[in-house]
């Protein structure tokens, strides 16, 4: 489904090359002050043009389409759209020879039977995730300003320097992936619901939804799988629950502790490497050579950050409003 | 909550100590054969008893509750219920002063306010997994022998002869983590749901409901981040969508294509480490020297395959229900 | 689906002559005071045995299987078992020649493929509303003392008098229908969701799960369709909200206005009339005199208010936990 | 909320005067030939403009935003805009200080603290039926020209002409009720779903969101609560499942019996009455005489029929592709 969250509810919609995307979201308390200039720093954040990053420049205005009145939010479902305006559609027409390797073009043709839109990776595209960005910007309202959202770049092609990565890429000709991390501060404890409702459960769901996304971890992570028992184990250290060392990050028995929430995820290289690939072309029936063309980023782990940041506040703010009792109205 | 799946819907319920667990599903397909034996061979899998399993024996006999009628499903949701008659509660009587490390005991405190049952982990006990199990039997009735789902040990803390892994831990009087992969041959290409239901959220969603799972990595996983796209790519090499790779491990744009379907969790040391640790005695309100008692695995890994394998399965048989047999394409 | 509920999730199951029925609840909060005991009186009233109901007795005692420790709820799931044993099945034997007009057994067939359980109507039996109340009391309890739930009979076979309706049935030796009308007062101003849950959405779709309602009205309800707007309307006398009429029944634009909830069912006459009828011998292929066997209620309305209580409770508990914030923990 | 269905879902937003009204479905089948002209007939039905209807006119052109590539559905979600142009608020800055009987207006600005849109409705405002038309128009189309859906008004003011019923409240200058009944030919035996999701129940739930629905009936619906089970039952007369009469409205045990589907609605007179009313002033806190300015429909059940097909056929497509596609019963 499209939609995603209990109370706060999310929406995405929209294609790479269509009319637009956007983004309804229902569950919103009424009374956050809520305008277009909210969501532009993100949306900045996300957009592309830094080195190792998509030419391609939309203006990426949010248009509130509904649930807004007096620069505040009223309780009904906000619409947020996105215009597209700078469309090279013509690009991907070559594409139907090739499903790319490592998009959604072959699985998408044969689940969809040929009627998706597949200019620009269509409803798989990556400008969907600004749909997340926006909802993100809301649900960071509804954490206040005590929970402190954090995701940064943590690894670009192996270097933990990410300008050295991207240089090495660039020199190479090719993509690379990366990691990015994420932390959140300040928040209560007991969030998350037993028994499928962990706080991992709802994260993980949230970020594999981020197009590129191949692994996540909590804590020590896969590193923990090395580890003994009481190497790993955190000793609580006061009636606060505050924990001598974090490699649980944050989570325990799949709800918040009240330490730090500290998780990463892996990023896979770009899939629209600018370097010739032998893939299938569907027409011939032969393995050919073929390179993608249209404005791809270098790395797509440089744009992940502020994503995954929008939705991990979706997640939090959710389980806010399901299981800490924010108020219906939300005055400031 | 303690419910999942969309079509086929898991309700778990149940605690360590209390009169029982069991398993509540909707949505099972009439006239499929079920009667207790089916449940047998998976249940003895995820018994303890072997090395570094809990010594802890409950019969684990599974009882049809209803939905069954002349041993097969009748459309009605079926209730399974396991009795709990091993329990030795006396040995967490002392818990509540120290809340054990890496255990849900301090935040389910905080969170239901001191009502919840506390006996060995009470609704978050590992116990609870039996529910898992029970349903994965049905959901692998349902995938048909054509897709099979196959869970290994690849690693036990840090080695990948379990054995030695174990050996080293059982010296060392400490518990240890380990690494279970997961692969499912058979799969039609199609499952998955854009924008937030994709083949990774489902499968990650399900699998960090179990307990002691800190990661999830799909294909490459975290080794992609450091790859570049043109060692990442997968090649299609013919027209039912075949790669020469299979970085991806099955999963492209959130949708399965055909390929084997690869993933792996990273799962944490057992917390009821032998070992004595030092933590917080809620009553003193001092740390303190405290050490587990009760029955426990010195490596819960061991025991999550065929756990991994049921909530496998219970994602991919929702997907099933839900997605192949809806008429997804309908061009008149 | 057999679920229903957002925040308090009821989950029925079981058949009328299988080994059980039962309901497992999710969402109910921590702390609140639960035994077998609180369940007897509404499950006396529901019980069979007054002139015009059926004169199968179960013990109907509901078994706590999980969710209360130490006789308080837990946070974790409630399911109540109900066992069977007072079944006479070979009185259903026959029916599978005569589909009962009226009852499932034709479409159960149809949907099932034969492999539902039939056996006194199976998985669609009145049994079920044993769940129900079981959910009903755990529902009031939430909603407190100070909101009272109130479901008496109207009408019996046209007459107001109930007893005169009853007497004027076993004289003709048939079955009759009825009326049931409900009221709640208490309730705070706001319940009810735009747009899809408004209050008497959500009201009519758990009142239709109870067998034989087949029409719902709130306030004036069908006479409304001949008022004038100056009569139906209820003017706002004071800045509680309080009305002068109550044409509305309480809800207004879907929302509770603070005033008497009220609202009336049409219960369908038992179809398991003591008449013969003439309707199709599946067997035969044709049609031919008919009398069911078997214990029925000569007039189920009379059974459906305890019915109607626990589904009004069950909808009022699920918008008080959802939107007016009644605390995970609940200690009294 | 303001989704509803489980696989073709529907979620709408918007406000009577605000920038737009709109709708986002998902669960739409790929294929589907789709545009804009597609949905004008039955908005121009919905439309004002007739004798007792508002003579606000919009052009209610549907714009397609996304989930439509070459006139046909991709499987995408379908966003649809509607563009308010023809909005008159300074009607309505009077109606805080007097929150119109009948209407949402005193319930949501104690729900949403004031911060509600209150313009016309806002949120509330029957303009939202738009959304109800156009995701219907879609869901007939699902329905295939087998399934034909047909609602009619029966009676208008207590008057089975409606015609003479209008006629007599123009000359009343007062609002007048209406009763609307809705058939359906040509459905499956089958669709509903044991024990919440009964046909009655989905179908109550969607109608009771059409503002001013105030009851609901199926087949002989209140009248079956005066009949005796002789009268009422409906003899199966062939294997098809005909029945001699159509009591039950082509429902038995909350599931189509392939009969004849039939309801009735109650709609109540608009609430906007041109007639004085005695009502609070919220800001005096005082009653006083009010009238109600704008524009408005003297008969509301007028504008019905459109939209309660609209709700019925998004019900039925939601069972449709819920359940006669997926495999329910499963032999082996």
């Amino acid at each position: 489904m499209n939609s995603f969250g209990r109370i706060f509810r999310v929406n995405v919609f929209g294609e790479s090359h269509g009319e637009s995307v956007g983004v309804n979201i229902d569950g919103i308390p009424a009374g956050i002050p809520l305008e277009q200039e909210d969501f532009l720093p993100d949306l900045e954040r996300r957009k592309g043009g830094a080195r190792g990053t998509t030419p391609r420049k939309e203006e990426d205005l949010p248009f509130l389409k509904s649930g807004v009145f007096n620069n505040r939010t009223t309780g009904a479902p906000v619409t947020i759209l996105f215009e597209n305006n700078n469309t090279r559609s013509a690009d991907y027409a070559k594409l139907r020879e090739f499903p790319r390797p490592g998009h959604a073009d072959f699985v998408a043709a044969k689940k969809f039977g040929g009627f998706e839109d597949y200019r620009g990776g269509g409803h798989f595209s990556g400008r969907l995730t600004l749909n997340l960005v926006a909802a993100g910007v809301i649900a960071k309202k509804i954490l206040g300003d005590n929970i402190q959202v954090n995701a940064v770049i943590k690894e670009v092609g192996g270097y933990a320097d990410a300008e050295e990565g991207l240089e090495e890429a660039i020199k190479a000709k090719d993509s690379v992936g990366g990691i990015v991390e994420c932390t959140v501060d300040g928040l209560p404890i007991g969030l998350g619901e037993p028994f499928f409702d962990s706080v991992e459960s709802a994260l993980a769901h949230a970020a594999f939804a981020i197009p590129a996304i191949k692994g996540i971890e909590f804590g020590a992570g896969f590193a923990a799988a090395k580890m003994k028992g009481l190497e790993h184990n955190d000793p609580i250290v006061d009636a606060s629950g505050k924990t001598a060392t974090n490699h649980a990050g944050g989570v325990v028995g799949g709800i918040t502790n009240g330490n730090r929430l500290v998780f990463r995820v892996a990023v896979k290289p770009t899939s629209s490497t600018p370097k010739e690939q032998q893939t299938l072309n569907i027409a011939s029936g032969q393995v050919e050579t073929f390179s993608v063309k249209g404005r791809h980023d270098l790395c797509i782990a440089l744009r992940v950050p502020v994503v995954l940041e929008a939705v991990t506040a979706m997640v939090l703010a959710d389980f806010m409003l399901l299981e800490m009792r924010v108020p219906r109205v939300f005055a400031q």
